[in-house]
């Protein structure tokens, strides 16, 4: 065993890289801060489909194909795919990505599940079982709200507390040479700490930035542990969807630990969105936010080097729609993953 | 690279061992031809829980206690939990085994789940990322059919084609040391192949051994090529939940390709129930029926080397209610696993 670090950790001996991604996102994405930075931005949210659950199968084989190409790789070069979403049975990759032909492995965290595959893909090179391969997640704000809350023509309202599910996939190409088709790698990750479940016992759905906030306290508590690390090794600690109630809850809870994340601490959810002017209240969330905000935004300031490591941590809020029906609480599972500049 | 073989192969260099395992299971499968070979048969369905999920969860929750306990070991012993069912947003996973309190990564693949999360936990074992780790899937009747198809008070009739979906949850404790606290490990993970999406365009959620069958058909070709091997190799090829049907359809595509596995087949579904005096038609099914199968009778099995070599082919149908809903097919996944007796 030479790879694992503390209680809940993996240090890599040797770094797995992030050779190429690709972002593909919503209107609505498209005209929010980052919108010129994403590779696609569909014209519609349909993306030319019949129905929502296959437009966001749709923005997972786009941003997989997108990955490849620029990378130039073929579907036959990659090993295994890392791929899910928010959906019942992992639907929108079950028809996403299997034109592809790529062994793959679904992975479910809510919205870690970019963390998880990640984590999971840089396993499968560091561990010597492939030499490539992509890590692929998504989300669809209308296959998002039939799945977990109300009918869009039912128009309900939302509380301030409530995130924007993000219509968006993100997929990445994992190698272990630091030299992509660019010249070199987009970045490297360098080390990961998995998440477990923590439960608050709130019930709340439409404040799940609350409900996930205690799983990122732990996970990112248990990474300064077990690396003997405090937040300022950081240039930024990334969450994934959290939202400004999610980050002040979060900010607060590390306090009372004896951590100030305050300086270093961004949300995906809250970069993504003008919150004021797009009517998104606490931010933006799902599984295609923290992995089009990875691609498109970190990824780009650690290859200009304005960053040169951060921590970046997609969280999930652990809901199901029968489960809240049943009246059970939503826990929370954050995934953390290093990824420094590669110079 | 050194563990990676032919196009969606693992050949570990060194093994990795199941020290342990349990099985949990309802009343009729208790009643069923392995009835003896379950650690825990429930006294009834709900495990006295107040809704079918909850039930699924504490099946989870029993199957890794009790696999632990087996094994002398503690929660914190373990670095990471593999683990997922059936339900949307694999609702019983997140609520049954947080108690524990193990990193979990939660893996999706249908009723191939098993063999998926065997596959990523022994890749997180013999790539030094972890030094223990356990593995565990759920599946509960009366979850699934309210989640995939009818209310149970409906009554509705089934074809001969369906299959039963088992209440039951198996969790394996692996580690790299092939002596367990019995003297020696169950059994040793000696290579694995990733399946693909393989949709062949059927959309009977009724009939699910067809819609898999030639996924299963796939994995287990690919297989055959990545190791140049024939079914000769294996004392038993063992299915997930195929089913009669799935069985016949799946020897005759193999036979279509000049493989003929008809000696060395045996299904999971199909060993776990008594199909005409249990009126569970095809066979059984679900997350839960390979992996009881595989801790009360196939690990027995290998234990007594009554078999030396087996190959265990989770196969799962990528099947959710609204892609049915929707007119959508169902596509099918299984994923191999190479088991050999430690003798």
């Amino acid at each position: 065993m030479n790879q694992k670090s503390g209680k809940a950790s993996i240090k890599l001996t040797q770094p797995v890289y992030i050779l190429n991604s690709a972002s593909v996102v919503g209107t609505k994405e498209g005209e929010g801060p980052l919108g010129l930075l994403f590779d696609k931005v569909g014209e519609d949210d349909l993306f030319g489909c019949a129905t929502w659950e296959e437009a966001e199968s749709k923005l997972q084989k786009e941003a997989v194909g997108l990955a490849l190409d620029k990378e130039g790789l073929r579907p036959e070069d990659i090993s295994f795919v890392f791929a899910g979403d928010l959906l019942g049975q992992s639907m929108a990759t079950s028809f996403g990505i299997s034109t592809y032909q790529i062994p793959l492995l679904g992975v479910y965290g809510a919205c870690s599940t970019c963390g998880e595959a990640l984590t999971l893909g840089v396993m499968s090179i560091a561990g010597g079982f492939a030499d490539k391969c992509v890590c692929v997640t998504s989300s669809h704000f209308a296959s998002a709200e039939k799945e977990f809350r109300f009918p869009l023509e039912y128009g309900n309202q939302r509380p301030l507390s409530a995130t924007w599910t993000v219509t968006g996939s993100g997929a990445f190409v994992l190698g272990r040479e630091a030299k992509g088709i660019n010249g070199k790698a987009r970045a490297a990750v360098t080390a990961m700490t998995v998440g477990k479940v923590v439960d608050y016992g709130l019930r709340d759905s439409m404040n799940m930035g609350a409900c996930m906030a205690p799983a990122a306290a732990d996970t990112l508590a248990q990474h300064f542990t077990d690396f003997a690390v405090t937040p300022e090794a950081y240039d930024r600690i990334i969450t994934g969807d959290l939202g400004k109630v999610g980050q002040r809850v979060l900010v607060d809870l590390l306090r009372e630990r004896g951590i100030d994340i305050s300086k270093q601490h961004i949300d995906c959810g809250i970069e993504i969105f003008d919150g004021e002017s797009q009517d998104t209240h606490a931010g933006g969330s799902g599984c295609g936010c923290s992995a089009v905000t990875l691609s498109a935004y970190v990824l780009k300031q650690l290859e200009e080097e304005n960053w040169k490591k951060v921590l970046f941590m997609p969280t999930g809020a652990l809901l199901s729609k029968t489960s809240f029906n049943e009246g059970r609480s939503v826990p929370g599972i954050a995934h953390a993953v290093v990824l420094e500049s590669v110079g």
